[in-house]
C-alpha cells in the first residue's frame, strides 16, 4: 500500500519582479548551480533550495522511492507573506498559487494543491480562497498565527466559515512568532469545530508541543469553571477531531500521539524536500504499529478522509 | 512506601512593609477569612491563597493523606521577584527564605527547603546562595528564565558553578515570559551538565512541552553540523541526565516521559497546595507502572538521589 503525504513543500523556480516599486519582503531567486538556487529576501539569502522544490518529474521519482502515491503540495511558509502589505502580498500569493496549480497539472494526478491566502486582509483572502476552489485545490495552508493574532480570534471566523462552505481542507503550519501548541489551543478555545463541524483541519509536526500541553489543558477544564464555561465540549474531545501529521522523528512519540489523539487522526507528513525531512515515512509507521488496520489508517486512509478524496477529483 | 514530593509551594502568612519607600511589586497579604488571604501586588489581588500555604501542621496532615513522607517546599514563583529592583528584591527574598527555614524547622523533619535568589543581580544571588547553604536548605528554586534571559546564558554560569560546589539541588519552575521547553533546551545548548557534571537539576511540570520538542531537537543534531558542533554530547543523552517531575495529569503522558527520559529521572511533583494540584500522586504512579522497582524509583528513590539525602540532614 502506498502512502499519502500531506506535508510537502514547493517553491517557484523564479519570481517575477513586483509591479509596485520597492516592496519590502518581495523574494527573488538566484541560481547557485544546476540543482540549487538561493531565495533572496530584502537582499539576504533566506535559504538555499534544491530543485525538487520546483521540479515535478524529480518529485515523482522521490515519491516512488518513498512509497508515496500522492502528495499534497504547499508553499514554503516564508511565502505566507502575512507580514507584507496586503496588495503586493496578494500579487505574490496569486503567483505562488498559480505555480502550485501548474505543478499539480503536471503531476499525472499524483499531487494535490494547498494554496496560501493573504490572511492579513480578509476580503482579499476570501476572494483568493474562491479562486483556489475554482482552480481545483484540495485545501489551504495557513500559519499557526497571522502576525501574532491567534487563529481562534473572531477576525478569522469568516475564513473558517468560507472554507467549510467550500469543502476545502485546512493545513496549519508553524510560522513565527508563535507555535503550534497555541494554534491548537486557540482553535479549541474558539470551539471552532463546534461552530463549523464539517471543517477538516490538520496540524503539522504532530501538533508541535500540543501533545505535552493537552493533559494540563484537560485538567484545567476539570478544575476551573471559567474554562468549562468557555468550551462547548472538553479539550480532549475537541483535540481528537483534528488531524496531526506524523512528523515527530521518534516511534515512541508517534505511538504516544496515536494514543492521545486517536489512530484515526494521524497523517503522513514529511517536510519533503527540505533537509529536515522524514525520508522513510511509511517504514516509520510499519516500525511503530503492528496492527494492519492501524497501519493503513496512518499510511493513507486518514489522509483520504482529511482530503475528502471521495469528492476531490484526482 | 511513602513518597517524596519535590514540587510544593509555600507563601508567608504576612509580609513586612519594605524599608524603602514605594517599591513596585512589593507584596502584602490581606486576610479574607480564617482560612484564606489575598496576596496583593501593586494594589491588585494577585491570587487568593489558602492556609496550607503557611500552616505547617495542616500540611503534615495533608501529606499523610497524600502518602507523602517528605516535601521539598519552595516559594510561589511570583515571589522570584526577578522583575523588581535588586536591592528590595534581595530584602524580600531574604524574608521569604527565612520563612521557609522556619517552616522546615517546624516540620518534624518532614520538609526540606528550596530557596529563591535575586538572579537579576549575580553578586547578591551568590551571597544569598551561601546563606541558604548555611541555613541547611536542600536546594534552590529558579525560574525557567530570568526576565527573558535564557538559563543557558553565560550570565548564569557563576550561579551553576557555585550551586555545584555547594552540592545543592536546582528546581526549575516555569515563570513568565518563556516556558520550560526553552529552559531545558537552553541548558542542553549550554552543555551545562558537561560543564558541571555533579549538578542535580529538576524541571517542573514534567519538563513542560520539552518532551514534544526533544525528538525534533535530536533530529536536528543528526542533520545539522552546526548543532552537532555546539553540543558536547547528544540532546537525548543530556536530557536523560536531568530530572523531571510527574505533574502531567495523564498516565499515558507519564509513561511516555519515563520512556523518553528514563524511569530513573522522574520525581513526584504535585503543586500542593494550589488548586491545580495533583491530589493523589502515589496512586497515579501505581496506576501507570506495574514494576515494583520502577514504582519505588518514581515514588521516592529518584527524589532521594536528586535531593542527595545521603548527605543532607533531615
Amino acid at each position: 500500500v502506498k502512502g499519502i503525504d500531506i506535508h510537502t513543500h514547493v517553491v517557484p523556480s523564479a519570481f517575477p519582479p513586483s509591479v509596485r516599486p520597492g516592496v519590502p519582503g518581495w523574494p527573488s531567486m538566484e541560481p547557485v548551480d544546476a540543482c540549487r538556487a538561493n531565495i533572496v529576501i530584502d537582499g539576504k539569502v533566506y535559504r538555499t533550495l534544491t530543485h525538487p522544490c520546483w521540479t515535478t518529474s524529480r518529485r515523482l521519482e522521490d515519491m516512488d522511492r518513498m512509497e508515496i502515491e500522492l502528495q499534497a503540495i504547499s508553499p514554503m511558509p516564508e511565502l505566507f507573506s502575512y507580514w507584507m502589505e496586503s496588495a503586493p502580498a496578494n500579487d505574490l500569493i496569486r503567483f505562488v498559487n498559480d505555480t502550485i496549480a501548474a505543478f499539480v497539472a503536471d503531476s499525472k494526478g499524483r499531487m494535490l494543491g494547498f494554496g496560501v491566502l493573504p490572511l492579513q486582509d480578509m476580503d482579499l483572502a476570501l476572494a483568493e480562497l474562491d479562486r483556489l476552489k475554482q482552480l481545483g485545490f484540495a485545501g489551504v495552508e495557513i500559519g499557526s498565527n497571522v502576525n501574532g493574532e491567534p487563529l481562534g480570534s473572531p477576525a478569522f471566523t469568516p475564513f473558517f466559515q468560507a472554507v467549510e462552505a467550500l469543502g476545502l481542507a485546512v493545513f496549519v503550519h508553524a510560522v513565527r512568532p508563535t507555535g503550534m501548541d497555541r494554534a491548537v489551543a486557540s482553535l479549541i478555545c474558539a470551539n471552532i469545530l463546534e461552530q463549523f463541524p464539517k471543517l477538516r483541519i490538520a496540524f503539522s509536526h504532530g501538533g508541535g508541543t500540543f501533545a505535552s500541553l493537552l493533559p494540563r489543558f484537560a485538567e484545567g477544564y476539570r478544575v476551573f469553571p471559567a474554562v468549562r464555561e468557555m468550551l462547548s465540549s472538553p479539550p480532549v474531545e475537541q483535540a481528537r477531531r483534528f488531524f496531526y501529521d506524523t512528523l515527530v522523528f521518534d516511534p515512541r512519540s508517534l505511538a504516544h500521539l496515536a494514543a492521545l489523539f486517536g489512530d484515526g487522526q494521524l497523517l503522513v507528513g514529511t517536510d519533503y524536500p527540505f533537509g529536515f525531512q522524514q525520508r522513510e515515512p511509511v517504514s516509520r509507521i510499519l516500525e511503530t504499529f503492528a496492527d494492519p488496520q492501524v497501519r493503513n489508517r496512518l499510511i493513507h486512509e486518514n489522509a483520504g478522509r482529511f482530503l475528502n478524496l471521495g469528492t476531490v477529483s484526482r
